[in-house]
């Protein structure tokens, strides 16, 4: 490896991360339906991570982080800025290490994840909901406290954590021909497909993105970053850009991102929870929606999905909304 | 045991059903929560029967009463009156054997139902929304077609099969302190009592039921069936009245029935779906909501609560409606 090159997401990182975080966080399970299987043709394998620790996969990367952490550099803390799953997951596993976590949140996020964050003991701290104010919020926290910042998945710990998705959905199914990953800011996508292609060089890693957040199609066929300027879609977890170090994993390994719509993402997401009978948010069911939209020929083939999580506002649903 | 005495529901019963439905229904997992534990300051385990075959326990029940019967009985086909999770059980069953299930339905049955009950290759027979056209229909469908009547909780099969459930609940967790079951009709309650008593004669058996439709509370306590006139309540597979080989059961097994209100029944499924991220039908979340309401004090105890089905209509959630 050249010397201007940076070593990037390793195997090692993320046998380590496994290592680090077991007993903390669930093995998730593997759910299976006839009735999806036949109206797909194939053999689909849904990865619930809806039902791990703070209902969403970003428990794992977040404890990664935190627990990778040495004693000087914990005993500060650790922040980020997040209204979403990384929030909560990362109070949570701060909370476990027995340290503070300083939540930047826009003073406009939902009363859900704000109680969420505070049921896990962090700490929040509000700003303006703008970047510039999101931005100059952190760094004042962070020159106040000197915690450490753990990036919602531009972080190679964080990445490392996700990864380990991959490396139990393997053990169990090991020979899946091909696994569907929802990609946002990519960290989960890129430690998935980094396991993924270590454990199984010949297994397709494909991400799925909402059509009207497709900064990660766009920058996988341009070869660069395109930021995600003004994302459109239910699916609140995945308006985010790409970081440098997903996507340079993303690049590498991923074989391919596809994108759906909005009316796809709701359709899987209430086939899955109508037929699985387990609650999804619409992150998480965009995997299955490139299999209901038919974006993926998968006839014949043995497929991993990962339901990213399970949180969402039930007061809310997209199929009701509609109606009244 | 007396001459005149119903030999009634015995353990050999519900060993014959478990090696004849094995296979053929799920082993259906347990889940936890320590969030819900920490509330309720007890442990509580949760059988999850809205992942069993077609949505409910009753697949366990109709299965065993299916594959029950001789060749030459079964060649003429089953036939039963339900508007819910037994009819498609039912037909489902009796397309895994290759025979014919003639379900009886009020006329205005909601279309998902009788889309569950043909997508399992049952055939509907429409009858007027009432008891008497529906017994009359009944009886003709017997007369035309020479099929076996199979009650959804009346007989002997059905609740033999129903009580593998806590077959299962008492060989994963053989230190239950206590166990939670809905009660409409009996059929699971009753199974579930013989078993449990059988296995561990300490356990308790609890029944739970909406305090709309509390007919078998007072049968309980009356020691006679009080049928059930005009059912108030969400949950509708709990609308039923005791059968007499139910209540023989109930009342020989059975710890004691408590009732819970239609606000604690709506609560309860929705702090299933929010934590334990699955669906429960209000019929299905009945059990916990004695817990929520606190009916029963299960401090410091290990309890099993049967969550029982997981069929509804995702279009109506008796939380949103209200908002609407």
């Amino acid at each position: 490896m050249s010397s201007n090159v940076a070593p990037g997401l390793t195997w090692a990182l993320i046998q380590e991360a496994r290592a680090r975080i077991l007993g903390k966080v669930h093995r998730t399970p593997v759910m299976t339906s006839e009735t999806l299987d036949s109206q797909a043709n194939a053999q689909l394998h849904f990865k619930c991570e809806n039902f791990q620790k703070a209902g969403a996969f970003k428990a794992r990367g977040a404890t990664n982080a935190v627990f990778a952490l040495s004693d000087s550099e914990a005993r500060s803390g650790v922040a980020t800025h997040s209204s979403g799953n990384h929030a909560a997951a990362l109070a949570r596993a701060a909370g476990l290490r027995g340290i503070p976590a300083h939540i930047v949140m826009p003073n406009n996020a939902p009363q859900a994840k704000q109680a969420s964050v505070r049921r896990y003991g962090g700490r929040i701290v509000f700003c303006e909901p703008t970047l510039q104010a999101r931005e100059s919020t952190v760094e004042q926290v962070l020159a106040e406290t000197g915690a450490t910042l753990i990036h919602p998945y531009n972080d190679l710990r964080v990445m490392a954590g996700q990864g380990t998705t991959a490396v139990e959905l393997l053990e169990d199914l090991p020979d899946l021909d091909v696994i569907l990953c929802p990609v946002g800011g990519g960290g989960q996508l890129s430690g998935i497909a980094v396991a993924a292609k270590t454990m199984k060089p010949t297994v397709r890693v494909i991400g799925v993105e909402p059509a009207g957040a497709d900064d990660a199609a766009r920058s996988f066929t341009s070869g660069q970053i395109v930021p995600m300027l003004n994302p459109q879609t239910i699916a609140d977890g995945l308006r985010s850009s790409l970081g440098d170090k997903s996507f340079a994993e993303i690049r590498r390994h991923v074989d391919d991102i596809v994108t759906v719509s909005e009316e796809s993402i709701i359709q899987a997401m209430r086939l899955i929870w109508e037929v699985l009978k387990i609650i999804v948010e619409p992150s998480g069911a965009v995997a299955y929606a490139a299999i209901v939209e038919g974006t993926l020929d998968v006839q014949g083939k043995r497929v991993g999905l990962v339901l990213s999580g399970g949180n969402l506002d039930l007061d809310s649903l997209p199929w009701i909304k509609a109606a009244c």
